[in-house]
């Protein structure tokens, strides 16, 4: 393909692409297709001679749309969202089309000094403690999701607690880690990984809000600790993913500080509403943390994958992740000067994300984002309101945030059903989960387009369910 | 930003990454700033109110542009490459624009079938053994990069050979894993990761071709059992990224089979010439391989990130990875009809990169892929040749494929001189290593627009740097 071939391919696909946004409410938001459907519609052998683009673009319409979930639908309620918007996308384009490869300051030194920069600029703007700062010892980079931040975080906790001596001579402590029945599944995946064991992952219960109860914890490391346990990590949560639960940092930061624990704290979605003042509340005691991350793929307009993390002691990750061969080594790491941002992380190679997230920042500005999180925690709230006022439903908590948790007044498999008949009639999508051993359904209102109308709409739509 | 100032502000972008390709051996292939350089040119502050995207690309010509190491240069000839090409940039630009998570079957059933079909594509490209197809009781799945795939390999390994013990009860034996002395860094990052420790990391030597050497490999798992030991791992490469050795995979295969290793294998850049029938004698062996990976984002043309991970039994890694909390459930991934590839690999999120891998083999075809690979190991042999017939040079070995690793005959130091130097002029850009306790210079001939003009014109600079 020629640059003058891409100049043209490249606007039909942006033109696609805007049209897709324009008409985006016109696809069932749920894809409807049957498994395997997509795949037998794929040749079983690959092209010997090369297809025109316009044949690969027919085929995107005919094969590829019907097997899409619209994400970027602003009738998407689903799960967390992993949010888009245009100028996320033309940051991901043009980090596309420059092609660096960051893994070392040496080999593109604006994909780490961009991203030290964008980084501080959000440290500023969620008002992180100074310890997370470069100026302090501490700092952040970009990781894929949230995810591998919390295994960055579990294995450097583990460094941490044996002076390195894990990674030289492998796990030979019985060690603990410390979450709430309701954090992150991805906390057990990382703790399976990093060779701890799921049995030594506890699960300490949580209150009427769905928070840890610092007095179990307590409890629970004693007695780890007087059956011969090591304890070293504990992760509290701003926003659980089944109901936006708020963990008590503050309280678990200091039994984290007692016992000589990492805390991590693992802000997922509800990170980004930090950048309003008045959400800062659920962030106190973050100043005890070692570790923080949140992801702007999901409520921050720019898209999947980037997840920001910042630690309050780099060093601790580039002694955890550092492997230095030859044929990595250059003057530049050598003089002590740069970041190496392949040492704060598992991969080696690194595209150049932060140059989305720069342009989303600069594209909204900090005001512009303020209004975007505001707007739908209002409609959260309203929402809120009105299935506190419904006969056929109640309302599980009040939304701290963004995410509404209800239910119907009737059995799981009613509820069940209510929702997967709205989702297969495609004009929005939404999930559910297990609070108290119920069926709970959720509705998260943070997609980018999402306004009053489609709220009300999907209210409308589960209202009218059941009361036809 | 409006449908509209998309469509407008899109079609800038192509122009620009165009007139960048059209370009782009105008620039240093090196970046010349200092450390702190562009750091300090950007604001210490966001912007409050949002900015102009013209504003924004002028400060991508201003500030980034000078802090881009230039990998899309065909005078790129430094690591291993992180190639793109304009459909690669195009079949990225969809993904982004669509946005979809493909965490789940569910959650875009085109971006879960469409990556299958691909891998298999590739697989059939690759004429991978049958035991690494769907068909059989494997599998292949998009990773971000090599080194997760060697961590997801060692992690399933660690579980197979403890029976998912290490997962439930984490690490009780004394593990022990094997490489060679040339074998990726990343497999040492893995095996700290993976709570191994890296003392537990044998490193075998290899023979005058930097090839692992079985007897040793055999000797030191017998010394190993003798002491205790549990030795479970061992990985073999394809095109080491020192000097393009080649493992004796059939050799160690059987080893592995015996002793119950698992085996990987890591096919990071070389992998890509598999797809041409007469390099395929490097895999000689590969079916007895447990995992085998390969990077297309090195060379194959298609944009960071994309590592492609085979294995020969998936259970492994989705009862290595699997987590299943209420909020996932959904009845596509119950009925068991689908793959789930969120349980194939270390993050949750998926973006959806098979898109960028269709594009590239539609549009350049098998035969397409096949001239461009051969015309870049045809370059290095030309070059290779040129070397053994300098008086100045020597070449250090036969290039297998498309890496030439040779050296000034004067001192490691001098060639570090020489190597520094040209780099700093900037019209190409090569590094180094260390063979047999020597300073080795290499040139990868990988770059997706390198011709023979540009390889002519690297000899002539490194030739003329010595003999004026």
């Amino acid at each position: 393909m020629t640059p003058g071939q891409f100049r043209e391919e490249g606007k039909k696909l942006i033109d696609r692409i805007a049209d897709y946004y324009e008409h985006i409410e016109e696809y069932p938001v749920l894809s409807q297709v049957k498994p395997g459907e997509i795949y037998g519609m794929l040749p079983e052998d690959p092209p010997l001679r090369g297809e025109s683009f316009d044949r690969m673009l027919e085929d995107v319409d005919r094969i590829i749309m019907p097997g899409i979930t619209h994400w970027q639908s602003p009738r998407f309620f689903a799960y967390f969202p992993a949010n888009a918007s245009f100028p996320s996308i033309l940051g991901d384009l043009l980090s596309s089309g420059l092609g660096v490869q960051g893994m070392l300051w040496a080999t593109s030194p604006a994909a780490t000094e961009v991203e030290t920069r964008v980084m501080e600029w959000l440290a500023g703007m969620l008002d992180l403690p100074a310890s997370f700062r470069i100026s302090s010892t501490g700092g952040g980079v970009i990781q894929d999701s949230a995810s591998s931040a919390a295994l960055s975080a579990l294995v450097a906790a583990r460094e941490k607690a044996t002076g390195f001596g894990s990674n030289t001579s492998g796990i030979t402590s019985r060690f603990t880690a410390y979450i709430s029945t309701q954090t992150h599944s991805s906390l057990e995946k990382a703790v399976k990984i990093a060779g701890i064991g799921r049995e030594n992952l506890r699960l300490i219960a949580t209150d009427g809000n769905f928070a840890m109860r610092p007095d179990l914890l307590r409890e629970q490391i004693a007695k780890d600790r007087s059956t011969g346990y090591t304890p070293f990590f504990v992760c509290g949560t701003i926003g659980t993913t089944s109901s936006n639960g708020m963990d008590p940092l503050r309280q678990i930061g200091e039994i984290a500080r007692e016992e000589n624990l990492w805390m991590h704290v693992d802000a997922a979605m509800a990170g980004a509403a930090l950048i309003c003042p008045e959400f800062r509340h659920f962030a106190d005691g973050l100043e005890l943390a070692d570790s923080f991350c949140f992801n702007p793929h999901k409520w921050m307009f720019t898209n999947f994958d980037c997840d920001c993390f910042w630690v309050t002691d780099r060093r601790h990750l580039v002694n955890t992740f550092s492997i230095l061969p030859e044929y990595l080594r250059n003057k530049a790491s050598e003089s002590g000067e740069v970041f190496d941002y392949r040492d704060w992380h598992i991969p080696l190679g690194r595209r150049f994300r932060a140059l989305k997230l720069w342009f989303v920042i600069r594209h909204y500005g900090v005001e512009g984002l303020r209004h975007h999180i505001r707007y739908h925690v209002e409609l959260a709230r309203d929402l809120a309101r009105k299935i506190r006022e419904s006969d056929h439903f109640e309302l599980i908590m009040e939304p701290p945030l963004n995410l509404v948790c209800f239910r119907y007044k009737g059995s799981d498999e009613e509820n069940m059903d209510l929702m997967q008949k709205i989702n297969s009639q495609g004009t929005l999508f939404f999930t559910h989960t297990k609070l108290n051993g119920q069926v709970v359904l959720r509705l998260c209102i943070a997609q980018t387009n999402t306004s009053k109308e489609h709220a009300d709409h999907a209210w409308e739509m589960i209202r009218r369910s059941v009361t036809r």
